[in-house]
């Protein structure tokens, strides 16, 4: 692909092209200028690039257009849904050559079939607003993640969004059932099927969810719906260690019958972080332990979930797995609970620049690898704090690493890239995977990219040959023709 | 690629050939002459073709040394597990140029851990043994079909095998961690993760579930493990129609909060036909119904399985929505609850040559597709007989046709041609599938080719010039270069 680079005549160019776009478009479908800008920023704020120009298609249609003018005018296109993304998978990395698609204005939720457990919503449809419409209907869509106010479920689809709900229904994969993609060539993989079973042969969907927007643009989408939740019980449990608390997981996972929804692993430091953002918190336990697990159970109908909850930490407690625990009696007292959660990433944030990690091990493992993890960081590394946290069920761990306040931009920079190295070393010993659940981007494609046996990224190299030739699809994100290959 | 045929010469090359591949890995690792026709039968024994030769790996080394051989002797593979499919997807279509690899000597459980809910297991270990050995472990592996004493689990993954779990642990796909593939290069994909959670980038082990040996051979496979199953309850219910069945499907799951582990649809015809397979068998019910549903609830802990099942039915049984019932109080009595629905299989075997499918629709639609199909059936072969039943909860039935039984092959063999041009007719209608569990192998290739839109078509096909250009991995399944593309 040409990439194109500003450069003497760079700016009249460009105004050519947008008009070029504006022209088969409709000026209605393209913005440019420092309107664009407000799409080129990334979720934490850390990294603000360009676009030539940011396409907004009302519908498919639209969106075919798009792709063939910008394929035409040989420009990249970086699809964007709500750019929530914490792996720079939907803002441009070549300005004056990449246009963004952004699909913001395909709202439209197509069907939604209680009696099908099924709903179609186009790629726009903003997660927090998909979840309401189910519910309104008497269904479940349990998709569940920080920011599903803002992202948008076509980004979810394209970057296998995760969560906290994975450990009981399993990645976004686990919960399409069908996609439509207009792919590079500008033709439509119309594939919307809401068929709960249909085994015909290769499953070709599987190659986009996850995809970050590298092999077509994901338009729309059918999921999976279940039966509404009716019951919850959420509990704050201190416990001696993560060993134990890994084993309460396991023991959970049997004595209340997979029907966990969330077990969520925190530090002491937690409750530190979160009084730093949130200072009227109420401390939900007086004593202090050396371990948190929040963990919740749900379910519907006729099973009981506050007695499943009641009399599993009964057991525990006796056993002594569980030293201390406090059971929400409210909707509200819950709601607080999980506030520690949240408010353990705010008070993250006010440190200032720090690395955040998204790593996974084997579950038998985690306890080993999180505790040499940060022995390796505390010994090369004394000064900067570690925050180990996270959906432990799925043997996923956030590692995040905290250098000192007052440090500089770029003395913090320099510690991030630093305890970076050390991590992903003893991550290598473990097996483990760069990332559990925010994909690739571009962020983490050098160090994917430099694990990937041949033969993995020989087959990337061809399905990406096949299907974008051209490659004008999301350049650069998860890929690298540039690069090893 | 070249396709062999035989002819002046054929047998004299044959034997060359096969000397070549004794050669090459030894003798013991290759089966010519009448041995091979045991692996060249199809499951019902409707269908036996031959083969060149047969390999038979011991190791994952040997299955790229075959692989390797076949390519450079421009034989082409088909890769065999337990040779129990149903659509031909496993024998030769051009004996003559054609090697079967087996796995069947590959039985190796390379890792089992309970802590990691996870098992690594050689391609042809049996499904029955592999769930044997994992409850052993204290877990549970959720995979149930008809043939699981004599499939093989990369088969079961090679063909996305369904079951009668899939309501509850969704199919093979939704089990597998990781997989061990050997490509058409002979290189091995090595992707033998047991991490319950890892997004990088595009899945590439999806490609190869469901694609029936056309990409590679699956060598070995990584699987998710569940909590060991404590409790069943088994329940058969008489209804008043599909239409109340479906009904109750929805109401079970949410008052059984997604627990039900079966839900199997009979029409009251399952009664005569399981009697005329296994005539000791106890009629369950004194009363006769318009139809049946087998139900099964399990679970583990502390959940009270028996006591759910008690309190559903008396709901529904207040509400009309179930007439009669009866609950298994042992285990035996459960076994012959099930009994039916096998013995009703057998049945339709013992009247002779019959259509059977394997369909799916929407399930809001089903009852009304399974009307409209069995009147067309009537009105187009009215002296053939509807049997339609199966797994309703994922929209899956399977809607047979028997011929009369005192017909000729001949004349049975074209009311089934027929028979299947109706019902493919009021499918299309109903945006149904021809293959909801069993695949297409060869079987249904070219029904499925039919309906393939361009665009997917064009995908596949690109796809498998991508990753096996030379055409040596199971031609004829699936896909076919000489037909419409």
């Amino acid at each position: 692909m040409e990439v194109r680079k500003t450069g003497t005549g760079g700016a009249a160019r460009a105004d050519d092209l947008v008009a070029e776009l504006a022209a088969r478009l409709g000026p209605d479908c393209v913005l440019s200028g420092p309107e664009v800008l407000g799409y080129c920023r990334d979720w934490h704020g850390d990294v603000t690039t360009g676009a030539l120009a940011v396409l907004r298609p009302r519908n498919t249609q639209d969106v075919v257009r798009s792709v063939r003018a910008a394929a035409e005018l040989k420009l990249a296109i970086v699809p964007q849904g709500g750019n929530t993304g914490l792996v720079l998978g939907a803002i441009p990395d070549q300005p004056s050559g990449q246009v963004i698609i952004s699909l913001e204005r395909m709202t439209e939720i197509r069907s939604l079939e209680p009696d099908d457990f099924s709903v179609v919503a186009e790629a726009g449809v903003i997660l927090s607003d998909l979840k309401e419409k189910v519910e309104e209907s008497g269904l479940f869509f349990p998709l569940s993640l920080g920011a599903q106010g803002s992202c948008r479920i076509g980004g979810n689809v394209s970057t296998n969004a995760g969560g906290i709900n994975v450990l009981r229904y399993g990645m976004t994969r686990d919960l399409v059932l069908g996609l439509e993609v207009v792919l590079p060539d500008g033709s439509i993989f119309e594939g919307l099927s809401t068929l709960r079973k249909d085994n015909r042969g290769i499953d070709l969907k599987q190659l986009f969810i996850g995809a970050e927007g590298t092999l077509g643009i994901i338009t729309a989408v059918s999921l999976k719906l279940m039966p509404k939740v009716e019951q919850v019980a959420t509990a704050l449990l201190g416990l001696a260690s993560l060993d134990d608390a890994i084993a309460l997981y396991r023991r959970a996972r049997r004595d209340c019958c997979d029907l966990m929804s969330a077990f969520e692993f925190m530090p002491p430091l937690a409750f530190t972080l979160a009084r730093e953002a949130m200072p009227d918190l109420p401390l939900p336990m007086k004593d202090h332990y050396p371990a948190y697990v929040l963990m919740e159970i749900s379910g519907s109908g006729l099973v009981d979930v506050d007695d499943l909850m009641q009399r599993f930490l009964e057991a525990v407690m006796e056993d002594g797995l569980v030293l201390d625990g406090v059971v929400a009696q409210s909707r509200l007292q819950a709601r607080n609970l999980w506030l520690f959660r949240e408010g353990m990433n705010e008070g993250q944030a006010k440190r200032g620049l720090h690395l955040r990690t998204d790593l996974s091990v084997s579950l038998s493992r985690l306890a080993e690898f999180v505790g040499e993890a940060e022995a390796a960081v505390r010994a090369r590394l004394p000064e900067c704090l570690c925050v180990s946290y996270g959906h432990v069920g799925d043997g996923n761990v956030h590692l995040n690493v905290l250098p000192p306040s007052d440090l500089s931009l770029a003395e913090k920079a320099e510690m991030i890239a630093k305890s970076k190295l050390v991590l992903n070393e003893v991550l290598d010993r473990f097996g483990g995977s760069i990332s559990a659940e925010h994909g690739i981007g571009r962020l983490k494609r050098d160090d994917f990219l430099k694990r990937l046996p041949k033969p993995q990224a020989d087959l990337l190299a061809a399905i990406k040959q096949a299907i974008d030739p051209d490659r004008i699809m999301n350049p650069g994100c998860q890929l690298n023709f540039d690069g090893i290959w």
